[in-house]
């Protein structure tokens, strides 16, 4: 990991690669990459889909390591849907593979010269570009059933579906898992729109020839490495509750808590939700069988495995299993309680690049504005096709969630910035509400994941109900999710960091081994306030002030049963965030 | 003029009307009155369709008076196109009745409680709601089709088209003109979505019984209002350009300059600019004849008079005399150059209830995007019809040109705050470029004409292509636009005014005259200040800040052929247009 790959779309004759020393992006990674080097190259108030805007995508800092759970990849932009700076991260094999190949990031900038659509093959001995137009408007499992006979299955994908060839400000970039299957998302934000403005299709990424990567003290990288897994074995949610339900756990939880938000965010319980659970996901799977059924890793070397497979009550591939919020957007969201709806149309997702999030919430959304009944599992089905299709509705539904709002003329966008709420809602915990309105990425859990605090009292317990105490748990959710996005660690390792002293130590001693550094929690905190202030400082000048760090105003008006609560969280406290 | 009419619309049992001294906005009238209302009444974050926002009308200080060419009516809110403040004013019969009726502003305010669509009747003697669900989804002109046997011609309707009751984000409210059609619209920014948000579709505004309103001091006001007169009447442009060939005397000049946008502002000249030109226009009109085919005012007691009627080969009415806007919008910048067809596309705008400019824009956005091709007069036509029906397709369109670039993932969206720019490419007259980026209103050309200075010479002379000279040009007008707004005098007498100081003298003395005053040029331009500070400080809160002014920057990397021309007045400059 020590050059940058930086990809030239608008050379001469056409995309170009060149390769780079680190230089001032040296010891970066992950979302540390990302935004920082969108930070400083990319000018805040240029078009998303324009040549200023820039594509990055790096790895982790431990990826391509033996260190467990350290798969995550992160993709960076100008996002088309918030139209702030944006990092989205996904699981999958092609971060290993990229780190392996020694980059430690991808910067694709420039302006296509033709309407030709690219496939770049990057391995160890050589990066070709090919023109392949017959891979237009293919979604992403086509994709990769056309690839592997050409590539093999060793190899991972990284590419668009339909959705981002359409430049859709809801269009995901999906990297293949331990299958070969496109399953995994950099989902929010718009990302597969900036690679399609870009004229690629797809990056093969080829590790042939590499080996994994040594740490500098195999010593302590081996012990700390070993402690660690051991910490994420031994906590509840890590060790039991992940593994063994997926994060659909979550359902029953949320929805017992009354934040679990029904029609499009009308109520905080649903009455189908058991439905919808874990729990009755996990007996499905386990009945129907096959391969990977039960629990299975995103990318090799997870010590989690929160994933698996969804098979129909015939047996055959439904798609991977749903997450929680995919469960949650295209099911209670929707008024629809069928789990084999729910993976199909999670499928169609993954198949034409749409975030599940987003595409959920602005179904929700056309649901209301009366475009197709509370309920309507056929008619949800139809309107993901018409997105992936780019019919006039599909290109409504494929803006995304405020922008189908809009055209409709309804005041219920669940969206700040831009961007979808997921599945909680911010009047039943105030702490993700807190997130939601700061964060720089637009209505995101990920980005400061108060559920933990608020719902699971991981990390201490903070009441979901009360003022007092969400901004400052906000603030340091969202620190540490900045840094542990830059590591390529799983966010989902915060479980048990948070609570369990040693194995936090045991991460950052893990990173300490790998590099030979002796940074401390303290050095942690400290790039996680760099990553978040060059984010702000980002947002601010592409005009996303504080005023923009807020829910929508009915959010504040209309109260959530059944607790009957508004989100009543004073700016002043929402604006304390960033104090730091 | 000294009371207000508050309507809410969510009290128990139906709208209801309650009437008010002026208080705090005792003097105030127009744009002045409007912004001043939304600014302190409306809360800056909330939604533009949501019950907090308000739709404010309100007649020009001079209205119902016998001041000359006064007629302009504000209508005022939270902008559902710009998310900033709105202020969009239309002529037609409505202001003077409304004035004469005793009115300052009428404030519509709250949330339905039904899907009920009202008629209020405002008259001498009483105030009456009637629900009337049979109105729903008729065009303006059906509506006062239908309105007229009840009513007859005498009242004037302010009412919404479909785009309205759609609550689409380019949607007017339509004002009847002096031979009760439903001609004149607050065009700009959504007002109509506003209205309705509320569950009006229409305001009969009945003068029965009513006086010309006196002024306090006759003498004058007659003596000052006869030289104001002679003013305009002297005055090249409104005695003698707009009288003969309407506003669309500017095709011809507009394209000579280099800054007549074609083909989705790729160009700054069109080939077949003459076809639409006004001085086509003209000889078209006479030769075909009929009533109003040559010169019409918009409202009784105009001296300049730039209206007509146009109609087609066989004499059928096929719409009012087009505005050049409009002959721009749907004309040159689709590629089209048939002036009938452009006066369908009006009369279909004007029956919907579309803004012509926004519609063009987005139109060309369209084109741009491959939906039809530029120049197809069929398509055009029927992508108007989506839109006025609510097609999937027609909600694109009917949310504006900024949404329809982002649904089709093209970057080229001519807009600032989300409205669509004019007739006037900012590359090639680069005060209006100013002008665009810094009006509190999105792009708007007539917040800060400085076509009149720089490229009409009126009121000096400053060099189109130059940047020195712009921010000061546009600050000046913008000052003094808000001021006449609130005066109901029309824009267009500003061509005078600035060229003629005694014309100026004797509006303001006219002023005086009505009021019994002793106001200074002075005066109207504190007022014009007055009236900007509070705008822009509702923006800034409702997070439209510096960084909001700016055009899309493809404007500053793209050169504009003939001249080859950027736009390239440094920010800066753009941030000094509030230094006052």
């Amino acid at each position: 990991m020590d050059k940058i790959l930086r990809i030239d779309v608008g050379a001469e004759g056409g995309p170009k690669a060149t390769t780079e020393e680190l230089g001032d992006y040296a010891g970066l990674g992950g979302r540390a990459m990302t935004s920082i080097v969108v930070a400083t190259e990319v000018p805040a108030d240029c078009h998303a889909l324009g040549p200023e805007n820039k594509l990055v995508i790096s790895p982790g800092l431990m990826a391509g390591s033996a260190a467990s759970t350290s798969g995550r990849m992160s993709f960076g932009c100008k996002s088309p849907l918030t139209g702030g700076i944006k990092e989205a991260n996904a699981g999958g094999q092609a971060g290993q593979y990229l780190a392996r190949l020694g980059y430690a990031a991808i910067i694709i900038e420039g302006e296509a010269k033709t309407d030709d659509l690219y496939l770049v093959y990057i391995g160890q001995d050589k990066i070709e570009f090919k023109v392949d137009n017959s891979l237009r408007m293919l979604p992403n499992y086509d994709l990769c059933d056309k690839l592997k006979p050409v590539y093999g299955e060793k190899v991972s994908i990284i590419s668009i579906g339909t959705a981002g060839e359409m430049k859709m400000a809801n269009s995901t970039i999906a990297v293949t898992d331990v299958e070969f299957r496109p399953t995994r998302h950099a989902g929010r934000g718009g990302v597969g729109a900036v690679m399609g403005s870009k004229g690629i299709k797809a990056l093969v990424i080829d590790p042939a020839g590499t080996k994994i990567r040594k740490p500098v003290d195999q010593e302590k990288f081996k012990a700390s490495n070993k402690e660690f897994v051991e910490g994420l074995k031994r906590h509840a949610v890590t060790g039991q509750g992940l593994p063994t339900f997926g994060t659909n756990v979550l359902t029953n939880i949320l929805n017992e808590a009354g934040a679990y938000p029904t029609y499009n965010f009308k109520e905080g319980r649903y009455k189908d939700h058991a439905d919808l659970s874990g729990e009755a996901q996990a007996n499905l799977e386990n009945e129907r069988g096959g391969p990977g059924s039960a629990t299975l890793g995103c990318h090799r070397g997870c010590a989690i495995q929160c994933s698996g497979t969804y098979y129909d009550k015939d047996g055959n591939f439904l798609s991977k299993q749903p997450e929680y919020e995919t469960t949650w957007s295209h099911g209670g969201n929707c008024g629809i309680h069928d789990l084999d709806v729910v993976a199909k149309l999670d499928f169609m997702d993954d198949n034409y690049g749409f975030d599940t999030i987003e595409m959920g919430a602005t179904i929700g959304v056309a649901m209301e504005a009366g475009v197709i009944e509370f309920g309507d599992t056929e008619g949800a089905i139809r309107l993901v096709d018409e997105a992936g299709k780019g019919t006039p509705l599909g290109r409504i539904l494929g803006a995304g969630t405020a922008v189908t709002a809009k055209c409709f003329g309804l005041e219920h966008a669940p969206v700040v910035k831009g961007q979808a709420m997921p599945a909680y809602d911010p009047r039943g915990v105030k702490g993700i509400g807190v997130t939601y309105a700061t964060t720089t990425m637009g209505a995101d859990h990920t980005a400061g994941y108060c559920i933990a605090t608020n719902i699971l009292k991981v990390g201490g317990d903070v009441d979901p109900h009360a003022v007092e105490g969400q901004a400052e748990l906000s603030r340091n959710l969202q620190i540490a999710t900045a840094a542990l996005d830059a590591t390529g660690f799983c966010l989902f390792v915060a479980f048990a960091i948070l609570d369990q002293q040693d194995t936090f130590s045991a991460m950052i001693e893990t990173i300490n081994g790998m590099y030979g550094l002796s940074m401390t929690a303290d050095d942690v905190v400290e790039l996680g306030k760099t990553i978040l202030k060059k984010e702000r400082e980002f947002n601010q000048k592409a005009g996303l002030g504080k005023e923009h760090d807020r829910l929508p105003r009915y959010f504040k008006r209309e109260a959530l049963a059944p607790h009957n609560i508004t989100f009543d969280v004073p700016d002043e406290e929402l604006d304390s965030v960033y104090n730091f």
